[in-house]
């Protein structure tokens, strides 16, 4: 049993510094882990009294009639660091320190924090600053977490990683109102040790978790969380974030309470999406996709029938449903028939979506009958029942219909309440119809119940470093820069480096037809700005417009430059932006994005960390705005998509063999051209380390 | 009394074809009457008994013993006819009809309603397909609602106006678990007679409303909303309005269910925007946004300060806040101060925001101490207080604090409750503290209590349609319609109509420099597909351009032309777009929008309901991405917006002055100067009818 095991399932327990007081904090794990019928050993520690809640309690580590598997320490922070040492020395798996007043506080707790992690040793740690473990499959409960005063928690197939031990706890409490079970809950606070990633890794083998709700402040470990959602990808178990961090506020609010770094929240979207992970957007998503994927059904198209005996409800979810993308499409003619004869009503009348059965919604055989009809239709790939005042009076029998029903098909069957119902609404959910109280909800889970696929994982890019052996730190100029780009097979324009305006203008003539005329220097980033780019000139007027060049840029006290550039000239594509950085927390990042105003104006780009499959390449292509225009917008011809998505994975390779030294990396503009010709790499710049 | 008057507070109320069973839909409305204390006359109407609940039953509308003030008839569509006339043959003031299976069934039906309609002569109809009309005020009841049968229904100082009588069930009751309370509530179904315009109208003068909320399928009257919009701003009423109909599926699902034409969801958006009406996102907000409202407190700035003693959750709180635009800034050094001194804390641990006060929370002199520590310090205009799991113990002594807190303050005071606890969440609320269970519906609300002002009114326009008198029906070409924009003070290229090369050629000299030759063609609307536009020609080039033109014309097929147009050559402004069409719902709307691709790609465009006031005009510039672009952008000049604004007020004029006759206008591209420059019409059409 290694130490998380220990955590989950242990057949020994100490609790340090538990109170005889169940009324106190400290006296609640010893209470919750008799309450919910924990069969292992209880062992008490307190030095003030012998027996606490009727078990021998002992005086301190030391005396434990043997190594605990698991511990939970209820010191301050002053006295906790002594206890772990002691765990540790007494051969416990795994402890969980509930003190806060350590990294998330100030400088002197990131010391105890670090100090505290040492006492552990090889011994596994869960916190500081953490609300514990709930393990509902086993009712196994290591937390002091009130909102297990509740008395209906239902165990279930949804697991749940926190950063926050109060979320947990909110998470827990508006879970038994609606009904909805958990297999364990996790807070993991401050992550000296064990941190959420290692937490998912774990729960992910857990055979009573089907999917799992994490509510994420910062993630320490990108790489195993990564490694985390592959791995549930290939389990089916989906895996739900809620993260904050989304706004400059909260990202600041997330640092001071965990002491978890924030991250660009846009590469948290990125890192998500490319591992397949589903990004809840609302806190209460996070509780309702996972009842939904706890199900096991998926849709295989997107298209949802909704029967309803209130009309302006089943209006109210239509509109819902297709602002989030979901079809709402009309019954077929067969579907239309069937429901018209069961109904005794004009097929003209009922041949609508929602499915409005007024009345008929209160006689059971024909509210069963209207639910088959939809789900056994093939036009539909889920079926919504809305629920109106009229079924408050007969809860079980329309909860009996909708349960008869569902367990004939293998496509989802959702509810949506639309009165105050909470009681129907947790009677559903027990009965494993997930229900819902919000249009919102119904028509976010819908959309989480027809995800597309994950595209394939990526190979890592070897590294090679000697590709930039040549090159020094700092800023490299254009034309280095390029050089760089067309080792990895990125197509750039044809262009000289000239010393001299002589050199430049027999490059002119070389090139033939009109030239593009650029200062050469690593000094200057922002060539334009100063009068260092000239367009289309003809070979003949390159010795003059050298001449005004160097002139204008002594005016401007710009440093000597290497040369000058020397380019063809490029016309009649789509302007695109290529990218590279580094997020300070969650690494390598790969940007693709419309070019010139719009990319700045109008946000319009994509990001994945890397490294990427050419599936993510074509992903980051589709999710740009300027996706229209690359497929040839209002009469222009089609641009040559699959030499972008070339140049996508041509440059993520560049990054990925470059390694460490690499910092950032820019191609503005990247013209694609018309189908068949390629993309040419205009101006670039590269920042080495 | 009007008929509306007659219908929130009756004297007499006949209930037609009411039923002695209390079970049946037909038994509830003589019930309620009585249950919540109407103490006028109630004369139900049903010639198979003599008696019902008590009270004398009458055989039929011509036995009642008088003219009644309201009647609510139960009757089916067979029979509601005949009760109708009958009512407005005996004097009665206002009857409400609950059947459907008019206008939003089929042809049929909305035959049926008209002949209702007439039958009702002078007297005022609500419905038919309505739910009726709950006025808690007063405790008069003439609905048949179930949600009435919820026994804690409290009065408060929102109006509910609702195109759907299931929804305005669904929200009676979720307001009654929330501790929200309602002045009256009023389905208006079909609205054959008095629609939701007229309704608003009236209850904005209801000396018990303070805040109305609609839930809006479509808008029968807009000009009649508008009227009320007004008011309302004048009076300080804010209306909230959830409206459907914002894709396909619910457009069409809301034209089905009550037979109200959906119009553009954006032109709606525009309409709300424009007269200060707020548009509540989700169906939560409909509850919330009103909630908030109603305790008559604003901020007077959007900076918040979040009180917690759960960190996990003020960071939920604070993220969301940020996302919403509200700034949660760090107290200020003396606030700060008086915190720590307070809290016995360092300042350094303190001066944060979620002011995270964690134990101390439990104690209520602290905890006071706290809010009225924020309350005062000038840096907020309102202060969130975060409640977790540790006050479910005593919920009276939280309550409590925040509302002796509130007291001593004119900022709005707001609670957002982390765990599952509705009773704390309807203690509050009845309490006049707006509690909230989701940290979204906090941070929209703390956006509607920050509200910008409303542009003034704007001043119709005179009609004159004589401006079109000598132009024909159907496209113009570029040449008359940038005529008609110049007769309103609107810039436009220097341009001559010429009817041959040779005349094109002069024109070209005579505007010297670069020029465009256009096709002029009123059968062709996009010239530049058919190779009708050439820009940048010196005049010699004129005569082969115009032959070749004229060729290519010839071999597209299309039909001769009226001549060309020469023009100058405009460069070096912002391209912008400004188009006017008729909404068929909603009337008459302008557009402003980014130019180019970028318009339609990433639809940055603005729109207005005309008229519209000069205050509108600068509103829609600012609303667009383009604004930053405009404001001059990576060191470009600034573009002329206040010339922008004049032609945006002069298109205006031009479409109000043109009236009916007009159908669409645009100008594409209209370039907008650097400043003192103005803007240029380049191109444009009028369509006419």
């Amino acid at each position: 049993m290694n130490g998380i095991g220990a955590l989950l399932h242990p057949r020994s327990v100490a609790v340090i510094g538990a109170s005889a007081d169940a009324g106190k904090m400290t006296g609640r794990p010893v209470g919750y882990l008799q309450k919910y019928g924990f069969d292992g050993e209880i062992w008490p520690v307190n030095p003030r009294t012998d027996s606490i809640a009727g078990l021998r309690c002992f005086p301190d580590i030391a005396s434990l009639p043997g190594a605990p598997d698991a511990a939970i320490v209820l010191l301050g922070p002053e006295r906790a660091e002594a206890a772990v040492r002691d765990l540790a020395a007494k051969g416990c798996q795994a402890a969980i320190v509930l003190a806060s007043g350590y990294g998330e506080a100030n400088e002197t707790g990131g010391r105890r924090q670090e100090a505290l992690k040492e006492a552990a040793g090889t011994m596994r740690l869960l916190g500081p600053n953490t609300i514990g473990l709930v393990n509902l499959t086993d009712g196994m409960m290591l937390s002091a977490t009130g909102a297990l005063e509740v008395g209906n928690l239902a165990a279930g197939r949804i697991s749940v990683v926190s950063q926050s031990g109060g979320i947990l706890g909110s998470l827990l409490s508006r879970a038994a109102d609606r009904g909805i079970g958990f297999a364990k809950l996790v807070s993991t606070g401050n992550e000296a040790d064990i941190d959420s990633s290692e937490m998912i890794t774990h729960l992910l083998e857990d055979g009573a978790t089907d999917v799992i709700a994490v509510y994420m402040e910062g993630l320490r470990r990108p790489e195993v969380f990564k490694q985390a959602a592959r791995r549930a990808a290939e389990l089916g178990k989906p895996i739900v974030v809620y993260k904050v961090g989304r706004s400059e506020s909260g990202a600041r609010a997330a640092t001071s309470h965990t002491g978890a770094l924030a991250g660009a929240d846009r590469v948290y979207d990125a890192l998500f999406r490319q591992c397949g992970v589903i990004r809840a957007e609302s806190f209460t998503d996070l509780l309702d996709i996972p009842a939904a994927l706890a199900s096991g059904r998926r849709m295989a198209g997107n298209r949802v029938a909704i029967l309803t005996s209130t009309g302006g409800a089943g209006t109210l979810l239509a509109d819902n449903c297709g602002l989030a993308g979901i079809e709402v499409p009309a019954p077929d003619m067969a579907t239309t028939r069937r429901l018209a004869a069961l109904l005794n009503e004009d097929p003209g009348a009922i041949g609508r979506n929602p499915v409005d059965v007024t009345l008929a919604g209160l006689r059971p055989d024909l509210f069963r009958g209207a639910i088959d009809a939809l789900l056994e239709s093939p036009g539909y790939d889920a079926v919504v029942v809305v629920i109106g005042s009229s079924a408050l009076a007969t809860p079980d029998i329309v909860a009996g219909a909708i349960v008869e029903c569902q367990a004939r098909s293998g496509k989802p069957v959702l509810a949506y309440v639309s009165p105050h119902a909470p009681h129907l609404v947790r009677l559903l959910n027990s009965q494993g119809i997930p229900a819902f109280a919000t249009p919102e909800s119904c028509a976010t889970v819908l959309r989480a119940l027809h995800r597309p696929t994950v595209p394939a994982a990526p190979q890592a890019v070897a590294e090679n470093p000697s590709v930039l052996a040549s090159l020094p730190p700092g800023n490299l100029n254009e034309a280095e820069s390029k050089a760089l780009f067309a080792r990895f097979g990125m197509p750039v324009t044809r262009e000289h480096v000239a010393a001299d305006a002589r050199a430049a203008t027999a490059a002119a003539h070389e090139l033939a037809g009109e030239v593009v005329l650029k200062v050469l220097s690593r000094a200057i980033a922002h060539k334009s700005d100063i009068g260092g780019v000239r367009v289309g000139l003809a070979a003949g007027e390159v010795p003059d417009a050298c001449a005004t060049m160097l002139h204008r840029l002594q005016q401007a006290g710009a440093p000597t430059p290497e040369g000058f550039l020397v380019q063809e000239r490029v016309r009649g594509g789509v302007e695109m932006i290529l990218g590279f950085h580094r997020d300070p927390q969650l690494g390598p990042v790969i940007l693709l994005g419309s070019g010139g105003v719009a990319a700045e104006l109008f946000q319009d780009t994509a990001l994945r960390l890397l490294p990427i499959a050419r599936g993510d390449a074509e992903a980051m292509v589709e999710e740009l705005k300027a996706a229209r225009l690359l497929r040839g917008y209002r009469g222009a011809p089609a641009a040559d998509v699959p030499a972008l998505v070339d140049a996508v994975m041509a440059f993520a390779t560049m990054a990925g063999t470059a390694g460490e030294r690499l910092l950032e990396a820019e191609i503005n503009p990247l013209f694609v051209l018309p189908e068949g010709q390629g993309v040419r790499a205009v101006d670039g710049l590269v920042v080495l380390r």
